[in-house]
């Protein structure tokens, strides 16, 4: 009954108060501009905190239902867009609780008995974020969905593997893929940990120091689908970890994004032309007929900066705060809205996207030949073959040459040219030196080999059908 | 006449592209939302452009009279709210050069020659940066003031300085507050450089290459109030270091206002009690009379983390990106504006609390007289008097020790047991050892001497009123 | 036995490079100067490989003998200053190497068959991060305990509750205690959770896409103590996940320090003086004996800045990274290294300090009494007399006006006096409306009530001592 | 003669404090171990203090010379590595002061009268950083030059200028270079800038508030190159706005490296190949002769999220805190100094690397005529011979599908072929058509025709001459 809600009795305190806020600053302290997003969670939080008052005894089952009764119409009303958000009454708690005077009269303003606006906005921005953690993981999950398909698709697909931007091995595409979902598994992962935190009660703890109500806090947060209560008033009206927690695990997976994009960006390019994306996520030119540019994945990777932004805005804020409550915490909301909303859009529009990519098979395939990317191969053949390490490294050395003065790859030397280079090598030679050679024979767990890319893909979805979140 | 150009004729591609835009991407792609408020500068830099293609004979004058004249139109029909900005046309150039088209017919196509959205959106956040910064610059200047005048008029209130906030010396008050404005200082001059980077035209650079037409971009430079041109095209639309530069040193402004919050908070809790703040950037509360919440202080401290955020979200975006223009750079607009009236709010707030700010001076004096905070001063009077600097140390700490004993200030023994601990000591070592003699002694450039504060104060003002921005 | 991996035979590159890398460049891209602190966890790796080839048939028992032996000798010599590293060999990996061809002569050589820098590098730091993160718990659950005994002792020692740094309720110095517990029980909760993403094995990906050796992968994540393996090669290269996450959670941690710092800050100011902290983690002054100055909060605080600072110098590394390996991730190590430094020292210095806080409980208390700090509690008790809710506030509002007509706190008003302004009032008022009444009120879950905080303190105690991970 | 100061009285405290500072506190507390890197700006300071002094009689004139020869001596025993820093003695600043009264007795400690270790740090860094920055303008001139001669020599070499990584336009390879310059360019404006408020002296404001010694501020100020003194004591000490000031034009300026860096590494891929970069910035393979990984393009895209972690390190260090000094400070100089290092040696590393590179001419050729790079040529063309906009539109569009079922280029179609799409078309259109055509014909200030290239490098050579820094 302190602070934060203090100031519905704001406009009485005339009497102390010399001047009234000015207009301006009303302004600038009012967070109805952005709270009433919360007007949902807000009402389902008050109609849980009516009906334990009424439980415990500290209001009627009859004051309890008129209660309930207008929350629910009030939400109507908001849904409807019959409630013109007042700055005067500064906030979402506000403007419900006067509506709900208006609607119902005096017995409105018991709902706030034993609570405060320091808890309930704890509360109301708890019951946000699950619902927003969980839309996300469905998202993110759709996108994994489209990623294990095209992989099990293109796990036969050859691409040249690249490290520091330069051709290294041959890899499966459907291998690249599966390890864009394997970076979006553990953001899931990393949410569904971050929810377990969020999803936990701070209601009942008051402005700060609880109350003197016998309120049942366990009843309310079973009621509202929370795992457990908070177990320190002070800490759970000034805790804001979640929200930090939350947008970490959100510049990880943007993080996540931007990587992707890059790539999608250089392989749309002409000068790699490894995959055509489809035409709604880009634009042309009506002049340049061969242009299309990826706006989805720039515009995506441009927005990565917007939630490292966001992170490090919450961080900021929090730094050396004395406890519980203070005003600078309003600022904890846009920050977790835009990042919602960020991630989302990014989440969808990839998931979208990702299904409906076109690869250029054989341009990959002859981009993966160039550069003797297979010596790798021929040199482990030749170790296998009893040949001491070095020295298959210096064979390999003159079989590069010899292809070099030819003009051609190692697997285009007939065979009698590469028996003259090393009376090791036989005719099976020509499994590891193509690239689809090389890539079956990377036939280990995590490795490139098709048969292990196709069982990766089925093994993925399978946990994505048995998950329980979506 | 590329890239972001292509855009306008996005919806003639039809013939290549096989499918539409589907609307999710185009309202996440759009950029309308927020770059509308770009509209001003939009149309200036568009009449700026107009006119100087009939100077050079691009388009004869009749038309650009009639260019002018419908953007003159367009720009009455938006301050009106009779321009219903549409999502389909993507940005606030489109949405304006559609409807001068529609209005002005054929002609209005003519407008674009010579330009692209690229060059054109860089001319309009540059011009819309340079109105922002002045008028920060202006706001900043009138909280400069305010603090000077405050300042002024307690050089002589003392208060305890303190170090790791402990107690360690008197200060002014009045020189506190200079302390503040000469922070400020150092922003007004930053942000004064900053606009020489911001204030550079890049019109002229079209796409990316500079463009063909025989445009005279020193003229529409010198229209437009530029300080000159761009040197390199490829540069000029890349180029986002002004934006960066603007929040970092927004961010350092914030800093500065973040630490005035963190001593205004201090100020007015109970325990220190030195100031109080006016009623109308306070709340209160009906039942705890004597609480009176320093809201804005509290705000602002909080939205220092928001600026932060917004400066690592342009470096974020601009790191590793290859040239000339990507899609990521839509991002680029909306943490410049969310910083602008974060400042502009910010500064309006302080500028209008600072001079309404009433100290408690006794208070204050009180505070300054405890702890010793003289002791310093009895050790550099012995010094004066020849006694070695450690023995005048040692000296000190066998007052101190005795008015612990007799539970006073050194300033409050008397001169006879004083001289009982040294003889070095005579009448007017009570001119330094009051808090009143000990600020007083403090009398060089940059001192806590009441004189030098009060003319520093009036340094201050005469370089306010001198200052060619206001 | 690519990229990275490549470089260990740079020196033989001769002939086709047409010069040396200069010395400057040398220095500059070698990493030796802090990868050498992975020497352990290079060692431990390589042994389990050696001893896995020879499982695997790839390498004879008696050579990894030789290899597991040589590089035992090399851990010894390293720990006694035996080993001189050297920039030439760049890194850890081959200077380790480098030794033990020098030791054990070309045995040495196989040591690095079916494996690459790339995934080398990966498991040395996910080993060294393990243990890293099991001593950061160990020590923030030696500083939980700290607080659960002193938040024990200290359940009844009454304290003012601060929201906006004003006095809002009185609150248990041990709840205040607890709440920072439990903040720190998060951090303990979020390592744990980072720990299992950081202890999965990426060893086997070799450079980029596996190997064609039959490596036993399973075998050697169980040698090494990891809970499983990656399953992707090129995520498993590229995946610096785990280092974010980990100092994003070392940077909430830090948060939380610097608002515990800013407590204590406040506390030992001569203002507040709730608290002596003990001498040996302050500096005093010799001339000023009343000082003592709270370097070690402060310095914990100022030590925040250089986590955030790591945690977003490894997310802009990451951004618009392609796959796979890339130099750039070189610059991964040194802000981890950097952070668990820091948390060490951090938390080691608040575990040692904060059971020796000394509370000046007299002072504390007479805070807490000050500015009818109970006035919500003579408004609940008259709502639970069934007084109308708007009734009571304004009965209160009254009483608190008598009170300060009087010059004392509502708990100093005579009983008749009270019972002149409202009926409702009798004895048993005084058990709410003195700040230990009011304190025993709040009687419910995470409530201030010493009770409950001395049986929150015996499950926290309990939750200790029955962690597995100390 | 506070605070910091107090530090070497530390060790008489004992009468006070009931017991010492133990070892571990000590050296986590202490700064040595970084700050001894300011030695020589300690020492030089010291001197002119000291000179000082004894110009306004506060010492004699042969005292402050055996001051001045003492530390000249211990400046010299630093450099041969005879100073054993002590962490007992904590700083860099006490350090030299008790070594300077081990070597000249009692005199010594006449050294700090009138000045406080929170105004002489403040000086040091301040020397130090003017001399760094002077230092890093240094080598981006050199940097800066590299980029003019080569861009010089490459002003007819045309590429494909990109958007979106899409072929746009043809462009200057010289003109790409001078993007480059112009960047850094900016970066040297702005560390010009910086430097004006860097040096700025502090010395003489003491602990907070001034001392009441006679100091002669302006003479020390002149005696060490300042521009000017502080105007306000405790903004004296508390200032560390320069350091932040520095740290974004240093993030800046990586963040153009980055650019650059990006550029380079995919300019070096296969799939590019428009550039050698020279062999030592690279490393290669003995097995894959193809492979030369741009190392050192990468390594310093990898460090700009070091400097970009300073600079927030420095922001959240500030954010918030009271005036004076706290200890929280002593975490101001590892950002700065790893700044500093990072920079010089990107620096260097870039300004060595950028003459050698080698350019594809063939290929960037190549490259540049795909993709009808010249399309917009071809209207512009049409629209100077009286075509209207949308018709010359659809005559490209029909010219492209024509060129593209012929398998070939724009310039690549006959005139008679051209002139049956419109009569508007004459024998100079070949002039535009071509990629040397359309890069001429961008000419004018800031577009790519090489002698608009060739001149602007001219100037930017002649500014460089004329650059007083260099």
């Amino acid at each position: 009954m302190t602070d934060r809600d203090d100031k519905p009795a704001a406009k009485l305190w005339g009497g102390r108060f010399s001047e009234p806020t000015d207009a301006f600053v009303e302004a600038f302290t009012a967070s109805i501009g952005f709270d009433q997003r919360l007007y949902d969670e807000d009402i389902t939080g008050s109609i849980a905190h009516a009906r334990m008052l009424a439980r415990v005894g500290v209001i009627t089952e009859d004051e309890a239902k008129k209660i309930v009764r207008g929350l629910e119409d009030i939400r109507g009303d908001i849904e409807r867009g019959d409630l013109a958000w007042s700055v005067e009454l500064e906030d979402v708690h506000m403007n419900i609780e006067a509506r709900l005077i208006d609607r119902i009269g005096d017995v409105g303003k018991k709902l706030h008995t034993g609570r405060s606006r320091n808890d309930q906005v704890a509360t109301d921005i708890r019951l946000f974020m699950r619902r927003a953690v969980d839309a996300i993981i469905e998202e993110a999950n759709r996108l994994r969905r489209g990623l294990v398909d095209l992989a099990e698709a293109e796990a036969e697909t050859v691409m040249p593997g690249f490290t520091h931007l330069q051709v290294a091995q041959p890899v499966s595409f459907g291998h690249h893929l599966l390890a864009w979902h394997d970076m979006l598994e553990r953001d899931v992962e990393r949410l569904i940990d971050t929810r377990k935190r969020i999803n936990i009660m701070p209601l009942g703890s008051a402005a700060l120091a609880g109350t003197s109500y016998p309120l049942d806090r366990d009843w309310v947060a079973n009621e509202l689908g929370f795992d457990g209560i908070s177990e320190n008033s002070l800490d759970a009206v000034s805790d804001r970890d979640f929200q930090i927690e939350f947008l970490s695990a959100a510049s990880i997976l943007m993080m996540h994004l931007s990587r992707m994009s890059e790539e999608l960006v250089l392989w749309t390019s002409a000068q790699f032309n490894f995959i055509e994306l489809p035409d709604r996520f880009c634009t042309g030119s009506s002049i340049m007929p061969q242009k299309k540019n990826p706006d989805v994945p720039e515009l995506v990777r441009g927005k990565t900066g917007r939630v490292y932004g966001s992170l490090f805005s919450l961080l900021t804020l929090m730094k050396s705060q004395p406890l519980a409550y203070n005003k600078d915490n309003q600022e904890d909301k846009e920050p977790v809205f835009d990042a919602v909303d960020t991630l989302m859009g990014s989440l969808r529009a990839f998931a979208d996207m990702i299904p409906a990519i076109e690869p250029n098979r054989e341009r990959m395939r002859e981009a993966a030949r160039q550069g003797f990317s297979t010596a790798t191969d021929l040199a482990d053949y030749l170790v296998r073959r009893g040949v001491a390490f070095r020295d298959a490294h210096e064979i390999v050395g003159k079989a590069v040459r010899h292809a070099t003065e030819q003009g051609c790859d190692l697997a285009d030397l007939p065979l009698v040219e590469l028996q003259a280079i090393s009376g090791h090598i036989e005719k099976d030679v020509f499994d590891v030196l193509t690239v689809d050679g090389s890539m079956a024979a990377r036939d280990l767990p995590g490795g490139t080999a098709p048969k292990r890319v196709r069982a990766r893909a089925v093994a993925a979805r399978a946990a994505l059908d048995a998950s329980k979140i979506v």
